[in-house]
């Protein structure tokens, strides 16, 4: 039986995971059979209201919102070894751009969260596909910048400058489509960076996890 | 156009809405080209650390958290009639039993939310279809329990006697089906209460949501 990693950073677009991406990240795995296992970093977030889209001041878990997503059953990072699964998935939403590095505030300057760059490397090396989805592909492109990795966060001119400053080529994609890095191992879909609605997330994403689990397959 | 009205509980399975179920309900809907409206009561819930599953002792507000998984885009229920949306939509969570209702503490005893109450009063006055997921049906037992609505929350033998308790009957059913009561024009599928993992929640929705746009445009 598969199991795939699924890194969270939070519960909630604004300073967390996108959550309707990260449960459609669940629901695409569990139709195809694979068990997953959510995991997340244990460090701080700050929190947006998300009614408001203001600052509340407060601070917050991430790994403890996180778990929200996963229904409680969940890893601190620190704990997993990149060799470990079968595959990893990073989903959107903020949280990946403000918590797992600080791409939001710093562009291609940006430094990943230690433990999450340790656990992409690890995974890499011992050739396990890794899967980005929305903004998370600017984490991928920090930390595999340097060997040109192909991935997609949409169109956004600004955000493409930003993946293209790191040494990561940044290939337009719609909502609906995959762009996939061969020689990396790596595929990634824009997700809400364009798409309009959650079908059109749970389209991209089902087609980036079936090319994942082809990949642990093949 | 077609718009739906899903009433939310906050954001956790522990203390809000059940965000996988919530999730479901929203890519199902897109996935039918249906518009949707999310919206939440504004009243405290009382937080559940979902990594040690043990309370906090702090509070949230079921609005403000619920906003998480509708990326900001919310009704505060009081602002909501029953006959504004074409059908109405609840997920499950223990946010369900406790934020919208007591069902969680009281039983058959419990009391609704006003504005919840008074939202699916005027739906169902109005001949607008409900759906109900999960732990949800518990809501719909002590609203419609006078007029002996069927509806499901699985098999568990305590939960059934409750439900039994408000007038209402249950009809064990498993995640991937449905109940229909047509008179009342509610129908209900019991998620996790069933379920073992998200694939089986997104069927038994998707169902429950093919069922309701039917009714919308039978």
């Amino acid at each position: 039986m598969n199991k795939v990693g699924v890194i969270l950073s939070g519960c909630g677009v604004f300073d967390g995971s996108e959550i309707q991406e990260a449960s459609a990240t669940l629901i695409a795995l569990a139709q195809r059979s694979v068990e997953y296992q959510c995991m997340a970093p244990d460090c701080e977030l700050e929190v947006i209201d998300h009614l408001s889209q203001q600052p509340t001041g407060e601070k917050r878990n991430v790994l403890t919102e996180s778990a929200r997503i996963a229904r409680g059953d969940i890893l601190n990072l620190k704990d997993v070894k990149g060799d470990q699964f079968d595959a990893f998935l990073l989903p959107g939403g903020f949280g990946a751009a403000k918590n797992l590095c600080n791409f939001a505030t710093k562009g291609a300057d940006c430094t990943v969260n230690p433990e999450v760059e340790r656990v992409l490397n690890e995974a890499n090396q011992a050739g396990k596909p890794i899967g980005f989805i929305c903004i998370a592909p600017a984490i991928g492109a920090k930390v595999f910048g340097d060997k040109c990795v192909k991935l997609t966060i949409g169109h956004d001119p600004e955000t493409t400058e930003a993946i293209n400053a790191t040494g990561a080529v940044n290939v337009g994609a719609n909502a609906d489509e995959i762009v996939i890095d061969d020689s990396m191992n790596i595929v990634s879909t824009p997700a809400y960076m364009e798409a309009t609605n959650p079908a059109q997330v749970f389209a991209g994403i089902s087609e980036l996890v079936e090319n994942i689990v082809e990949r642990i397959n093949g």
